[in-house]
């Protein structure tokens, strides 16, 4: 049998046929997310490298391992350590949700309850409700569901939540879920109001829709004196019909893959099968030491997410200020009130894809818009602008870079 | 609106109408699995607790956190770190099996190797040929696809290869992959012999089949002079249609979730496309701890792997010698020659359903056969019994114990 001449194997159609989305691409390349050394990163959602608790972790791992190594090492319970499960619904309870420990289920990062929640509810080319623009990572989730994609615009109040009203009342094919960041939302930075929120749940309650809250910047919240708004799960008569997904990839650290959702009893239950299929369960040493590291008496948890607060908040305050003195008013931008990321909005025909390229050409990594709809069908002249993992002077040095980038297109 | 009147929510149809598997239901059961005190743990298959290497690996976390956090704890490579993926590639060279770095693929446990080579080949209904008996956790990593599973006996030499090739010369609907456990199988205990696996893979070249090579055991081979068996993985002509899978779960720990693949190129890049989607990359802080590990010292791993070797190897006599005293000739069991566990044939016409509850009564954990069987047609008289988990005594008294419930039963 003569290997070498022999046709691909038949079973690799399902690539060959398939070209990459643009979208697959953008996460594919490493560039594009931030890395590399000569690079000012504007592109990925990375948290500071500065924020990471670094001898609380080592503390934590220790005595996890030490202490509690032969009761955490053994195969786990799929829903997660009840200890940590505890928490979490304590920390959820400062910010108005009650929940206990059997709503709570431990996911492998944010993206595993997303992917989970799609499992249990998606048929081949259902549809999903999304914002517009809406967090491109999201969509890999339910790739292979091939879904059908319908958006709603967000303007600087969060979703248009009356245009959302809209679409259902018009609306077969009825859709299995909506998908929205209300707070802080990636990529844009805007919020969801409170009166947009409540009104949101109305129009959840009358249709009857289940929607994934994805929260993972809730707890940045910048500004003196605005009360942070409540999550959507924290309002009545939310909690049968929302998942509240949190994580510890901004508090703690995205390459430890912790996260959590809150959901529907009905809904923890065929998540929990689902899981199951899945990996089986969370890193049950990770958790322990988690749980460690919150109890840690050293350690002031609650004063870590402040820091990263007052951190986070110096940082977008530098990336205003040099779009403020670097641009003219041909370009405008939001002015977020806490999260990671900023959204410009270049003058009216420039290609925010072009801007992208060039700029990467010019040592600072930022991702184009039209990433960002789920039918590639809008922010064309968009660009999103992470401000979370680079320092105040390499933010401004960044948005000189990016400047030039502009000047280079136009 | 009064809530507390509502109907139940529609989206959670998916979970009214299906009702749960048996096999879900095992799974969901921590009893079954071998947990609780008092309980002797013939059920599921821990690693001995004993078996965790506990200072090795305090130092290696304690040593990843303070040397290599700030650059693991951040988002890092769908694919994995790369000084991970030579050190399984320079460890699997031993076992006669030549991939590189590029050709891994780490994953979150096994189970999501598993996962994730369904979600990239498998379409709704598709055919799955597996053993009988198989590994029913694997199952669930393909409940979404809903797929027939073609089932192929297993005896005391492994698959019946020939079977296979008479199913698929029968054969359609053409069956997307094999899966199968050619080493120490999960749950007989029996290797697929040198000469069939060479047949084998003869087939799945005249068939252009793909195959999925789950090799949790293969390490832990018993028996002086016995030459462990090549992977099929190792044979020549295997790379391009052979994705081997290996874990971390029984050398190391289960609890934290480290597995890897290794695939065809192609089947590679799909992999790492649908791993974005499902946790976009397993825990990075994990893998540079086991590098560290694996590269220490103080700590001989492979001294450590071939302790296992040891210490199952004890139990598993212990177990083959208790049934041999206890049980007659009317009783038939394997004698694997290595691996975690061995099958038990009750005499015709008991119920292994009815054992196994009534064991657990008795205070023995054992899985019922029938489990095992992915249509659920087979093994109505059997059990799968683990010898990895108890101390040789408690592996006699196990055994004394459900003599007491085969005896109640019958």
């Amino acid at each position: 049998m003569a290997h070498a001449t022999r046709p691909a194997p038949r079973f690799a159609t399902w690539l060959i046929d398939d070209a990459d989305s643009p979208i697959n691409q953008a996460l594919a390349n490493p560039a594009s997310l931030g890395y590399g050394a000569d690079l000012v990163g504007l592109g990925g959602g990375q948290p500071a490298i500065e924020s990471y608790p670094i001898e609380a972790l080592e503390r934590a791992y220790a005595s996890a391992i030490r202490e509690a190594g032969r009761a955490v090492l053994p195969y786990g319970a799929t829903q997660g350590l009840p200890s940590l499960r505890e928490l979490i619904c304590e920390r959820l309870a400062r910010r108005g949700i009650q929940a206990g420990p059997e709503d709570v289920v431990i996911l492998t990062g944010s993206i595993q309850g997303l992917h989970l929640v799609g499992r249990i509810t998606l048929d081949h080319g259902d549809t999903i409700v999304t914002e517009a623009p809406t967090f491109m990572g999201a969509l890999a989730a339910w790739e292979d569901q091939q879904p059908r994609y319908l958006s709603i615009p967000v303007d600087e109040h969060g979703l248009v939540v009356e245009g959302l009203a809209e679409a259902l009342r018009r609306g077969e094919p009825r859709a299995k879920f909506l998908y929205l960041l209300p707070t802080f939302q990636n990529p844009s930075g805007v919020s969801l109001t409170r009166e947009r929120r409540k009104r949101l749940l109305e129009i959840v309650h009358e249709h009857d829709l289940l929607v994934i809250e994805d929260d993972p910047y809730g707890e940045f919240w910048f500004d003196q004196g605005t009360e942070p708004i409540p999550p959507l799960r924290a309002l009545p008569g939310a909690e049968e019909h929302v998942v509240y997904v949190g994580t510890f990839s901004k508090i703690l650290a995205p390459g430890i893959r912790l996260a959590y959702a809150v959901a529907p009893r009905q809904i923890v239950e065929a998540m929990l099968r689902a899981k199951r299929g899945v990996d089986f369960h969370s890193d049950s040493l990770l958790q322990e030491a988690v749980v460690r590291l919150m109890r840690d008496p050293q350690f002031d948890f609650e004063a870590h997410v402040a820091a990263g607060r007052a951190l986070y908040r110096e940082r977008r305050d530098a990336m205003l200020d040099a779009l403020e003195t670097t641009f003219d008013a041909e370009t405008k931008w939001t002015r977020p009130a806490g999260g990671f990321f900023l959204w410009v909005d270049l003058p009216g025909g420039m290609s925010g894809e072009a801007v992208a390229r060039r700029a990467l050409a010019q040592g600072v990594s930022v991702l184009p818009g039209h990433l960002f709809y789920a039918n590639l069908d809008g922010g064309a002249n968009g660009l999103r602008l992470s401000f979370s993992s680079a320092t105040p002077d390499r933010i401004r040095d960044g948005i000189k870079r990016l400047k030039r980038a502009i000047d280079a297109v136009a």
